[in-house]
């Protein structure tokens, strides 16, 4: 049967695996050496990039405006995003009816990572950028984040360098095309498309631009607030999940990178069949009711609305207030805008184990207010813990003490990694994965032992690993090269 | 690694071909008695389920009211379903603006089949049903039709029957769990939980229930009017694909029946990897811009209500109208609702042809204003001819003529079906399978040569295939046992 293709190139797991041991790179000593030359090249880039952010009040960014109907935050040219209100019905959840602000940005932006063969080894073209809400300046991000705003320059700004090659992508290969939702809490039914493409001609890094493997990107995850949100995400679209990935990963030895690499493979078995797994999340969201209805912003219960900003009457959950941004190295060098910014440092985590020598995630099907299709599959834990002072015992999530209370020995990684800087402000999250002897058999209702590879498999479609899972996914992934010693 | 699964169970879809090929049955004038004493059957059962079926007024329908702020359509108990106005915005399209009614039913009903063993054969239980948009009375439907409104009963009807099999489903063995569209030019955003759930247990049939295999209903599916759309799409989404399958389908000798194997064999490559199709998918989606806005009913522009119902000006597309139903067999005896009634009939129709030695379908990733998700995949041609007598050339669906002009012997499938009968009032469509010989390496932007394996794969998740073109994979199924001669 000439001419046809099978329906995924075994090869580009290999690929991808290579690229996380470029060989002999990492040993004795030579990581803390990589890890300073980046953090130097990190360091010059910020020159010409730097950024001052100053609060300003939110009724007086250049280009907004309040509606007057409403009190709706809009931006004159329509574009970009909006701020409304969002009432919120789940009957019989714990929290069964509340109000709040949401960030309302319905077109589809590209977050993406352009790749390339040198010396027989992928390379990802990554950026370091600034952006206002960063509270340490300069992350690692994917080479292209523009919105369509961006692209058809809705702000007059510079063209985004490379966008043409995610655009138009004849004659390059696609090895990531995939629209993912962001933070379901934040926004209302925000999507970005990931991708990474894969071009075989010249193409060369602009300054504030890098050439970097997987492993090294991956490495850097272990590092606090280094490698951006929107980097995370396309990363964990990977589909690194193979056979015979033990033979590139070299075994560390350790139980839990062992059955971390059975978790990936394609041989390996799992607790629930995926066809079981897809039948829970269906029930979940055809079973869970919840309702949300676009409010105007002046109407929203609970929430005052002072010179600085709107915030919660209880002083918790999140602010929304404004910045007035002037950058070097940025599209434009001048402008104002709103952000939301969270009260407190958030607890991501997932409970591991073994189970039959294969790593399983303790995955929840989570509610978010802003998702597309009432639930998303989420880390076990997922909450910022000062926000539950005021609400019900019954709403306090299950199994966060069991994240909390873990010690060194089965925190098997944290690391604080910040949220998308160009929408909030200093929002960071401890990710962390720990390792956990719950009984496997006893799932409650919103949780199911899942494997590494399912997870791949979901994250081919839209609307199923939520944006903090997939974080989590690219520090699994980064794992699997091993943590520098 | 004990006690882990693989991700689907390889003995499903050999069962389903075992159930399409009962041993010794489809020889010499079997199928026509088989088929005879069917009708027998459907015929008694319609001594009790007779239905009386009389037009109304929209304006005088017990139960339902007309709101006096926006003319829309609704219950007087909030349940079942409303019709609103909807206004859609596609800049770019053929037509780039227009209004139209549509039928909001949020709720996620029931679709389900139940299915059971007997000597070693998968059985499905079939009802006979009424539906008073049915034009010739009785239709073979799934075991379980139930919106959320029959199970709650809000109409105060009778109990469901079989209906616990479907809401607690422990012990039982679930095929197929998949939330799937209905018609998005129709619905807006209706969904149903399209379900098979096999259970070993004793399970009488009821008055007005058969127990049938696969291959007795898929030869049904060639038979005018007589597999009710919501059976269409339940059996649509069987994972039929797998491997071996030719051991068990005997070949009949046919070009087309070979290729039709190979396109289900999980071993057949295809024109384009799953991957890239998911990423056309992906590009169709974020590239199409489409604002749909409910308006009330009263606003919309082009439509006239008189006091039968609402009709388009031009007299074309659909009207609403009331219908007063009273019937034996049923939930409820009497009772009154609006309907949809669309003018003509329709024409769905896949263009197939082999492209090494594997026959590939040409999909079309449609817009349709009530989908979830901007495009699903549709079959080649979707339309009612006559539509486009009033709308500019360009708006003409390509391939129709293809379609129209193709003679009996390229014509391989041509039957017509009927659309939900509970909601839509005599709407059919002639569906057909045509052969073509295009050129596979000349496909429009919004077409792509898919196999069935592919579709079926894509089936597992919700919002990738249409319904339309979940009746024409039904259909190809019944292909591969044959068609009666």
């Amino acid at each position: 049967m000439t001419g046809l293709l099978p329906d995924r190139d075994p090869r580009i797991p290999t690929r991808i695996a290579d690229s996380m041991h470029l060989p002999g790179r990492w040993d004795a000593g030579q990581w803390s050496a990589e890890l300073a030359e980046i953090r130097r090249w990190l360091a010059g880039c910020g020159r010409p990039a730097h950024a001052e952010v100053r609060r300003v009040g939110l009724d007086h960014l250049d280009g907004w405006y309040r509606d007057p109907g409403t009190g709706d935050i809009r931006h004159r040219s329509g574009k970009f995003f909006s701020i409304s209100g969002l009432a919120v019905d789940i009957p019989g959840g714990p929290v069964e009816h509340w109000h709040q602000p949401i960030i309302i940005q319905p077109e589809i932006g590209i977050l993406g990572i352009l790749v390339k063969e040198f010396d027989g080894v992928l390379h990802c073209l990554m950026q370091a950028k600034i952006e206002p809400g960063n509270e340490n300046g300069l992350q690692l991000s994917p080479t292209v984040q523009a919105t369509r705003s961006n692209y058809t320059r809705v702000h007059g700004g510079k063209p985004v360098p490379y966008l043409e090659h995610f655009v138009d992508t004849t004659g390059s290969g696609i090895i990531v095309d995939v629209r993912q939702s962001e933070q379901g809490s934040w926004f209302h039914r925000k999507r970005n498309r990931n991708m990474v493409v894969e071009v075989t001609g010249d193409v060369e890094a602009e300054d504030g631009f890098r050439w970097m493997t997987l492993g090294e990107i991956h490495r850097l995850l272990a590092v606090d607030d280094l490698v951006n949100m929107d980097a995370r995400t396309v990363l964990s679209c990977l589909p690194f999940a193979g056979l015979d990935l033990d033979r590139i990963h070299r075994r560390s030895g350790d139980d839990l990178h062992t059955a971390l690499l059975r978790s990936c493979s394609e041989e390996s078995g799992s607790l629930h069949p995926l066809s079981a797994v897809l039948s829970w999340i269906t029930e979940r969201r055809t079973r869970t009711e919840i309702t949300t209805t676009l409010v105007p912003l002046d109407s929203i219960r609970g929430w005052r609305r002072g010179p600085a900003g709107i915030t919660h009457e209880s002083g918790l959950f999140f602010d929304l207030m404004g910045v007035d941004v002037t950058t070097g190295g940025r599209e434009v060098g001048h402008w104002t805008q709103p952000m939301l910014e969270p009260h407190g440092t958030g607890v991501v985590a997932f409970l591991v184990r073994e189970i039959g020598g294969v790593l399983h995630l303790l995955v929840r099907a989570r509610v978010e207010p802003g998702f597309v299709d009432v639930v998303e599959l989420a880390p076990t834990v997922q909450c910022t813990p000062e926000n539950y002072d005021c609400l019900p015992p019954a709403a306090r999530p299950p199994f966060l003490d069991e994240v909390l209370l873990a010690g060194p020995r089965r925190t098997r990684f944290a690391t604080a990694l910040s949220e998308e800087g160009g929408r909030f402000y200093h929002a960071r999250n401890s990710y962390r994965i720990v390792e956990t002897d719950l009984d496997p058999g006893d799932e409650p209702a919103d949780f199911r032992w899942l494997t590494v590879r399912q997870l791949i498999e979901l994250l081919r479609h839209s609307h199923y690993v939520n944006v903090q899972a997939r974080t989590m996914i690219a520090c699994l992934h980064g794992m699997l090269a091993g943590l520098p010693s």
